[in-house]
């Protein structure tokens, strides 16, 4: 693999000095932050996290935080998600589109008060829109990226590693809601929420300063359970069919076709941003959407480009994430497909960066 | 070094062929998407940049495509430099602030025609803010990055090389005018332009189709002329004093802190982002400064977090580039200094990510 260079425009985190000493090998890059992508290797790392617990450094999961009378309002103006009926400690995962119904991030809402949002985002600059939809707007509100560097405890012994570490009720969290729990006399959000499969939390770290103190603490009291450093680990989330944006869906891919028409309610909701793209695109329903494929043989290369899918030399869609599952013995894969051959069990060609291979369209992903 | 984990998500270009089978050993990420960093060693590379002729894939430097009837009016908004009296042909560079007045990009802006710009960004992702702001404001105008991918012609001999490939007229450009050209019967973009003190030019590469033809034909030109692919160079660009976005200056500075007061005239644009929170600005007048640093000593550790500038034990600053210069025999680098101490002259201490080093402020960058 070739080195990355690194500079302050690719920014530490609170917990980069952790991640060093646990060995890092390799880093992505995350709206403008370093993420961790491999400590021993892809395969060591999944076959860990499947069987004990990671803590993480999602650090690049930036907040995005809504403060002021018209938070909620602009929020709503925000997302097509109906956010009506989102109850008190609910994490929202909300679909963000442009005027034109394209996605511009896939981040999780918090309502953290009535008056105060947080959005987590994945890797776009959220904060530019929001900030130019804010000020457009004349919303009295106040839009800022705070001292928040999301950690993600992940794997089957993630509640007892958190119990340790945070108490008792940390257990009684239910699947994407979020609490307030005490580190060193600091309340963190922390929820039952992330970027794997295997169960965990995310603790939303609010002051770097925390950081260290936290980690260190986390890596103490889980030593029996054979606690590593870990991230989000490429092999786990295809068989998962966790999206990535900018890896499976971009700015040209509208909801639907990411399969997440599930988040979307514009009839329901008296104004969002890209309302009437969404409700034609819903009536005439998707031309492509995102599938679970499965490719055939062995040492696919990284899949680093989209790769064209074929069928009788015509493409009719892409694969965008793929690597070898050991626990499933196939290649598993993420690919985006025409409606004419997105049935499952239709049988086309891939052509990776290193050949054409024979790929199946599947109902569903694999864990 | 560490390794750059790669995926679909860090974008290829029309290049990316070509810069592997020249022998790039690091990468950074640059808008989502590949840069170079290094081929042979950051000083072999300088030494080369500085004798030679190098071909720089800077496909990074995204377009955003403003077409329209209001394009003008909107650009006009976008930057509080008065665009009034841009003649023809003429590149522009333009900071671009939110309404606070604080720097969201610092990018060139083409006027291609009169109803169609393109702006060359830093690295952040202005095309969400242009989108937001276009839409809340009612504008007519389509907001796109279109297809196109610069690649940079650096070093003494480009003249020479440029002529070979586009013909004698190319040397007729005017610094940051450009014109167009034509390669194989396509008219580009070039200008004289490019992010070094060696003098050159950047081609706007419209079409991903002809970027490996150009890319091959610029190569097969300059054989005796030791052409060779390049980067940015990080000593370079700090000898000249060329700032970084992400490095040298964020989202919360202001154009006077970055020494940019002189492409800001609020005061002559009826209407700008920012215009009210820029005029209070300039009447105060910045409290803190871009600088030229030198740092005293040898083998510098990579400057990949800012380092505290101090006075007395007082942080009064920070060095946010920093690099050994071979042909100034010193350390060159860029801070941040406040008011205080930001005299030519002045005795500060720099908190390196090893140890404190003896720091200067002098008047001007070295080249």
């Amino acid at each position: 693999m070739i080195s990355l260079a690194t500079s302050r425009r690719l920014r530490r985190t609170p917990f980069s000095e952790g991640v060093e000493a646990a060995g890092i090998t390799a880093y992505t890059v995350y709206n403008h932050m370093l993420l961790p992508s491999v400590f021993e290797s892809v395969e060591a790392d999944y076959h860990h996290l499947k069987r004990h617990v990671q803590v993480w450094d999602v650090s690049c999961e930036r907040q995005i935080e809504l403060r002021g009378p018209d938070a909620g309002r602009l929020m709503q103006l925000l997302t097509p998600r109906d956010l009506g009926k989102v109850g008190e400690g609910r994490c929202c995962y909300v679909p963000i589109v442009d005027h034109a119904g394209f996605m511009l991030n896939d981040p999780v809402a918090l309502k953290l008060e009535d008056d105060r949002w947080w959005i987590s985002i994945a890797d776009s600059d959220l904060l530019l829109w929001v900030k130019g939809i804010a000020q457009g707007g004349g919303f009295d509100v106040q839009v800022s990226e705070p001292d928040v560097s999301p950690l993600a405890v992940q794997g089957p012994q993630s509640d007892t590693l958190m119990e340790r570490v945070f108490g008792d009720a940390v257990r009684d969290l239910g699947f994407f809601h979020f609490g307030r729990f005490t580190f060193e006399g600091r309340p963190l959000v922390v929820a039952r929420s992330g970027y794997s499969r295997q169960g965990g939390f995310e603790i939303y770290v609010e002051g770097s300063d925390i950081g260290m103190p936290l980690w260190r603490a986390l890596f103490a009291a889980g030593r029996d359970l054979q606690v590593r450093a870990g991230c989000p680990n490429l092999i786990e989330r295809i068989e998962g069919g966790l999206l990535s944006y900018g890896n499976d869906m971009r700015g040209d891919n509208t909801p639907f076709e990411c399969g997440l028409g599930k988040f979307c309610q514009p009839q329901a909701v008296a104004d969002c941003i890209g309302r009437d793209a969404l409700l034609r695109a819903q009536e005439t329903g998707p031309t492509r959407q995102i599938r679970a494929i499965e490719i055939a043989g062995h040492d696919l290369p990284r899949s680093d480009r989209a790769w064209p899918l074929l069928a009788a030399g015509q493409r009719v869609g892409q694969v965008t994430s793929a690597a070898w599952s050991p626990d499933f013995g196939v290649n598993v894969a993420i690919g985006m497909v025409d409606a004419s051959h997105w049935d499952a069990g239709t049988e086309l060609q891939v052509e990776t960066a290193e050949g054409h291979r024979a790929a199946l369209v599947r109902a569903q992903f694999w864990a």
